[in-house]
């Protein structure tokens, strides 16, 4: 039997090797923690290499993602599909095994992390949802939920202010089965960390309500043993293990500085470390074949996973109803009811034609739909009357009950987004979280990151521009909807009436594959009168709202509440005999992936007298009203007044459009 | 003389008013911290209300923002010019007393919040600014250089992770004369904190290393007066004064709860709490004499100022080469050999010629300019090294020693920036910040703020697209260019060589009233001949690096890293006859406020064949080619992979301009 030592020397050599050989990457941190991620791997961590998507497996997340050698040493070792080959490939062109971990890449890799400080976000998200989850299925004496989530993250994700966020809200939501591991190693890609992180991690982690196990030797697997089951041993605070460890341990003569941090040792260098390692192989990425054997995890994952399926099975005869519902969200299936249930609301809503705020028909929506769908799992970041996200049926979550599908997340957007992704990715729910659109600056990277991940996530983001009116340019969102258009993969929805948002919800809810931003106003705003066929093309992102009898002389592209505008615009230039055709285009790149016929029939290529009206940064339409066409838009900051005095300030009124449009004819 | 409660209920009632008035706004914070503003504004705040510029001003910022009217009660009756009538059009267009505090729009606000918790991050860059400059100046027993600096927080900014990455640093930095007074009134907008925010506040910042001053009754003025003297005597830690306060008290019906926070309280209610404040005047803004007289601070003011006119008059007859030098800096004035000595360095990097990274051509541009600009005042969120601002001449901070001219900011990229905004509106330094580009996301909100408040601040982004390579998609900035050009006021710079980076850090460091980014890149690009009118030419932000003889076939506009594949297209084709012009723009914004006759004389509106090629997502250039030009980019995420392969995947490429071209033609 090896020792514990030389199993995890195994993840020095692969990662030190790896590294060498793309001659990039970060050797420091896996060969500092790879005794932790031994003892955590071997011993604790519950999973089956063979079923990565086992969805009872407890979740493994490397928030300080430059370690990913880290990770995919340990999931070659245990079994995982990732071949020697993939680890040589480290950081080459459509690899396994890119720079950072890859959710959507690597089998065995939960989250994208690298950005620093997310993972530990993400991992409060994935504890949250198995508390949720456990809350909901496991009625029987069969726990079918019932995983830990383990975490690693580095002196960088711990001064991140995502970090605050996320682990506060963690201590006071009680999420017993978190397990973080603190890379205490002082060095970070400056130096020595005592010049700017002096604070008292365990104490400020204390002050969060968590359960703290300091001083443990990284580099002690008895310590790591004892503090992981300290850690498992109370469920009802997260816990934070505070590892010393010494950055790129086992280079005899890097180690313990910012050198070994991220850039590959050097040969030389390498072959000290085998010496130091007691390594005797010289070779490359050659691991004795006793120390994989040691490592493979198949047959204890395999064996883990039918204890697991017994319970299971005992649940499902037991609770047929309640499996069946647990099978369905886990696998992420609709209720067979949900397409003609959804149907009927966006029928009913359009019959019923209300002019009002879209964030109020994001409250209806919300109501109609979650009552179909109760893994739509909701929050806001302390706005919650404001974003209209307490729909009919909303129920806040606590640490005593965790049987509701919202969460009050505090004035913590960031925090907010990447539990989000969390409860995503974990799956078995729909989460969306809320704030004003502005503060989506607060969270931009999570956005992208779930739009990377591919991750369905519901960004809703209110009070969408300078109809905010008197809370003024600092809340006043201008360019954020055309900024958040820029992010690949993000659907960005700004429906311009009460329909519209009912689709736009029914889009963001049926992606499964990517996130979408929903921006809706504070502000009253027309209804728009359509026929079933319009009505069905909202889906397409961009359609014809009121169109002329014969070719029209100019096309009018509108978003949000300035649709009416444009409609109006329209009426006031048929008056004057200007047949103008109203577009409607709530979401770009919807509207964009549709075939060019289609676009062509919606803006024909002939028309080139066009006008956009938003009320934000004029970018976004160029590319469809041309380099002659105009926008009528707020290029500049916004005010503080009444939102109808901000409108006019800015010429974004009927007259400004119909001006703009006359100029193009 | 009036009691201190009747002086704090003046706060009070003018806030109540103009919130009815306005029918919007936010009466609870307010109500709730008037008694401490009283205190603090009566005996302790520093202040010239006839000069709120005057140097050596205590600072005081309402990081929680919503609150302004205390802020706005609190100038008018102290004297500063904020009338009556001003107070009467709280939120009205134009008004000086817009829904949040703004800088630019309000003698005596220091800086603009509402975006919770970047008001702490500013004040912790006013203090460092104080600390950096005292090092500097203060050199006799004069003190020219000797304030505080006073900040208010609510439950939101510490909830915000912003507040963990600057109070954590002000901590290590040892800024012991930042003081905020934490509003701790368990009450945030979805109700009692309690479901959400339940950390101790206090322990945590004793773990940032903070003098905590816990349980301070926030209505009795001993205690807050007490409280401020014990900040005061603690010359080498932050403060915090942790209030115990209700908001809205004074409103006997609703104080205490949710509903006071942002909502006029309606008639019924002010009539009411005139009643519990014994306030016998119904009449709305009307303030009894005897406490505006006692109120009054122009007096007191004038004699504070005229007390360090004299120790400041003494500090210069007795140092007065560096009591010009302290006058220049504070008046933002350039040092007399500095347009000659910029010059000089940017034609002998034209002459130099090297190819290289324009990271790199930062850091020699950053070296040369420091030396003749000592307030330079950089820094880097933990990538000294990566980012290059390491320049010849940096000297980092720290408790001990506030001599420098640099700050290791740790990883906390907003923090960084909401620090460098408070060390830009303090005055004395011309701050820069520096991150890897795909960060700014982490601070884009604080990006967002500089420009709103028209602050002169850098923001320095390396690494700025797929050619960062291998650390892959998370790292690879493809929208953030593009992104932060939608931000108003904000110019970006993204420049194409050596001298045209020198360029851009000149134009930076130029503009006083608005703050600019700098994408640089990681890997090597050419540097490009030009002739003296050429490189005079690269300040307008857009202009012909490469002409053709006659009329040109079509245009190719270039930027960055990109900027040599355009160029080598246009030699490519120039060989097979076809006349290409190269125009570089390195700053669209400059480029746009350049007057339409040179704007034709670079883009000419007869030349409809346009390509742009940039390393991003591609919105950006619609208005240069139009709906029918072409733009080479990056629509997606990118990918772990070699700096070159990645270009290549993603045809970015020489030829891939060239066909794109050919398209055109």
């Amino acid at each position: 039997m090896p020792e514990r030592r030389d199993l995890a020397n195994a993840i020095r050599i692969l990662s030190m090797d790896a590294v060498q050989q793309a001659n990039s990457g970060h050797p420091g941190m896996p060969m500092g923690m790879a005794d932790i991620a031994e003892v955590l791997f071997n011993d604790h961590l519950k999973y089956n290499p063979a079923n990565p998507e086992w969805l009872d497996r407890d979740r493994f997340l490397l928030s300080n993602g430059h370690g990913s050698m880290l990770q995919y040493a340990a999931l070659h070792l245990t079994g995982y599909d990732v071949s020697l080959d993939d680890i040589k490939a480290f950081r080459q062109l459509h690899s396994k095994t890119p720079g950072h971990p890859e959710n959507f890449m690597t089998p065995g890799v939960e989250t994208t992390t690298g950005p620093l400080g997310q993972g530990l976000g993400n991992a409060v998200g994935m504890a949250l949802a198995e508390a949720s989850l456990a809350a909901d299925f496991n009625v029987s004496d069969e726990s079918v939920v019932d995983h830990h989530t383990y975490c690693f993250a580095g002196d960088g994700c711990l001064m991140e202010g995502i970090s605050h966020e996320a682990c506060s809200l963690a201590g006071t939501l009680g999420l017993g089965k978190l397990v973080v591991f603190y890379d205490d190693n002082g060095i970070s890609i400056d130096g020595e960390t005592e010049g700017w992180f002096t604070e008292d991690v365990p104490a400020r982690f204390k002050a969060y309500g968590w359960q703290v196990i300091a001083d443990v030797d990284g580099h002690d697997a008895g310590e790591i043993d004892a503090a992981i089951r300290e850690a498992k041993a109370d469920a009802d605070r997260p816990t934070i293990i505070c590892c010393k460890t010494v950055i790129g341990w086992g280079a005899p003569n890097m180690k313990g500085t910012a050198k070994v941090h991220g850039a590959a040792l050097g040969d030389d260098e390498i072959s000290a470390a085998r010496k130091e390692l007691g390594w005797s192989d010289e070779t490359r990425f050659a691991v004795p074949e006793a120390l994989y054997e040691a490592w493979d995890h198949r047959q204890a994952g395999k064996q883990a996973e039918a204890a697991w399926q017994q319970r299971y099975d005992r649940f499902a005869s037991s609770h047929p109803d309640l499996a069946a519902e647990f099978d369905r969200r886990l696998d992420n299936r609709f209720p067979g009811n949900w397409a003609d249930q959804a149907r009927t609301f966006i029928e009913k809503t359009q019959a019923d034609g209300k002019r009002t705020a879209t964030r109020k028909s994001s409250k209806a929506a919300l109501g109609a739909f979650s009552n179909v769908l109760p893994e739509l799992f909701g929050g806001s970041a302390d706005l919650t009357g404001s974003n209209g996200t307490d729909f009919d049926g909303y129920q806040p979550i606590s640490a005593a009950d965790k049987s509701g599908n919202y969460v009050c997340y505090g004035v913590r957007e960031f925090g907010m987004s990447a539990i989000t992704n969390g409860l995503s990715l974990h799956g078995g729910l729909v989460p969306f979280g809320a704030t004003f659109l502005t503060f989506s600056d607060y969270a931009r990277n999570a956005v992208r990151m779930a739009a990377l991940m591919q991750a369905r996530n519901v960004f809703v983001y209110t009070h969408d521009s300078i109809g905010l009116g008197e809370d003024g340019p600092t809340h006043q969102a201008v360019e954020h909807v055309a900024a958040l258009r820029l992010i690949p993969n993000l659907h960005v929805w700004r429906p311009g009436d009460d329909v519209e948002t009912a689709v736009a919800w029914r889009a963001a809810i049926e992606r499964v594959n990517g996130p979408c931003a929903i921006a809706l106003s504070r502000q009253d705003t027309d209804h728009h009168e359509r026929d079933a066929d319009t009505v069905a093309a909202i889906d397409k992102g961009g359609y014809v709202l009121v169109d002329t009898k014969d070719t029209p002389d100019a096309i009018v592209i509108g978003t949000g509440t300035e649709l009416e505008l444009a409609v109006n615009a329209a009426r006031k230039l048929a008056d004057d005999g200007v047949a103008v055709r109203v577009v409607s285009m709530p979401c770009i790149e919807v509207f964009a992936s549709q075939d060019a016929g289609y676009r062509d029939s919606v803006l024909p290529p002939n028309v080139t007298a066009r006008v956009a009206v938003e009320a934000g940064v004029s970018d976004s339409w160029y590319r469809f009203v041309g380099a002659t066409g105009e926008v009528v838009g707020v290029d500049d900051f916004g005010l503080s007044a009444p939102a109808e005095e901000v409108y006019a300030e800015f010429g974004v009124t009927v007259d400004g459009v119909v001006q703009a449009i006359k100029r193009q004819l």
